[in-house]
């Protein structure tokens, strides 16, 4: 069955692969899972047609057959259950790795995105510059107990699964704020993930899509 | 095999039944497991036999044999998966209740975590009364959405479910804000969830820990 994805008819990062369409993608390819992507624009991402599919007029939604689904953890879970390559076969083993996935997105990814909101869309408010070492502090705290956790494993958990493919991309959204370089084994587990041949082609995928285009002339 | 979960040792909401364990505790009630629970105090929380079930230092945990899980998302989940009563039967219906598990955590919940932010740890702030209606704007956007998608149904997608639980759960936490008021069928959705008989023991239950107790004499 055709699986049909959405992703943004322009990112507003640019291609830099934040975008969550990158996730699924990057867990299509390492199920070794086709897809097709449809792009939304944000005009038509608040419209009836994809609010139907995606209650919060977000990115990326999945559609396989009769099945829709939306939130990335939900879709990448779903792509993991039904085909090798992002669980490891162990009952117990695969409840750790699920637990991975949600700590990226509840426990890390929380502070991050509070990050986002202080820099970009509340960095031009009287309080920014005042207030930006309190979320930093948040965010490094979450580093440091998961930088704790991690020691000198390439993963979280034995092998790489969707807790990592989760994790590292949360980790990348910080890139840009250079709080990830302050943490060496941090850094070095998200590059592990980014050279993976499946991200690889995943991140090519939407750059080919998001990459800022030259000006003519 | 017994279950046995952490909670705090003495509730930071004083028994409103905040605390994650709740959430845990009423996955537990719904699908009929009975378990332990280990009370663990805000010191204990950040040492090493806690950190060793819990990376980031907070509670709950689950132990169940060998199997250590972190994560109320992952418990549930887990506690979803093995037993009858949070999940339907047919398999597109639970990926989507697990979507809306996922939309819980990752989408509701988030502004909402940022509002007890605002209100509580950044209650004293300068910036406080200006960023306030900043961040309780970004949390109504959420309830239009979520609202409009509920329309007239008692849950979310069919019967209730784990995405139910979970969303209950969080919107729970706006009551004290006065805005999940302002949307009157979430609140009645909220008061559904409220009034299973499964939330009822397990909000009895952390109640019987948490409650505040009369001073002496």
């Amino acid at each position: 069955m055709t699986i049909v994805i959405t992703a943004f008819e322009r990112s507003p990062d640019g291609g830099k692969g934040l975008a969550r369409d990158t996730r699924v993608r990057w867990a299509l390819e390492e199920t070794g899972q086709p897809c097709e992507v449809r792009l939304v624009s944000f005009q038509a991402m608040k419209e009836p047609a994809h609010l139907r599919l995606h209650p919060f007029g977000q990115i990326p939604t999945y559609e396989e057959g009769d099945l829709v689904l939306f939130e990335t953890g939900a879709i990448i879970l779903h792509l993991a259950q039904r085909h090798t390559g992002l669980l490891p076969g162990d009952a117990d083993a695969r409840a750790r790795a699920v637990a991975w996935m949600f700590a990226a997105l509840n426990t890390v990814e929380p502070p991050i995105l509070d990050l986002v909101i202080a820099r970009i869309h509340e960095g031009d408010k009287p309080w920014a510059a005042q207030r930006l070492p309190l979320v930093e502090a948040r965010v490094r705290q979450r580093l440091v107990q998961l930088s704790a956790r991690l020691g000198d494993a390439p993963w979280l958990d034995g092998g790489f699964s969707a807790g990592d493919l989760m994790m590292v991309s949360v980790l990348l959204r910080l890139r840009a704020s250079g709080i990830l370089d302050e943490f060496p084994d941090l850094a070095a587990y998200v590059a592990r993930g980014e050279a993976r041949p499946a991200y690889r082609r995943a991140f090519a995928a939407q750059w080919a899509i998001n990459a800022p285009q030259p000006h003519a002339g």
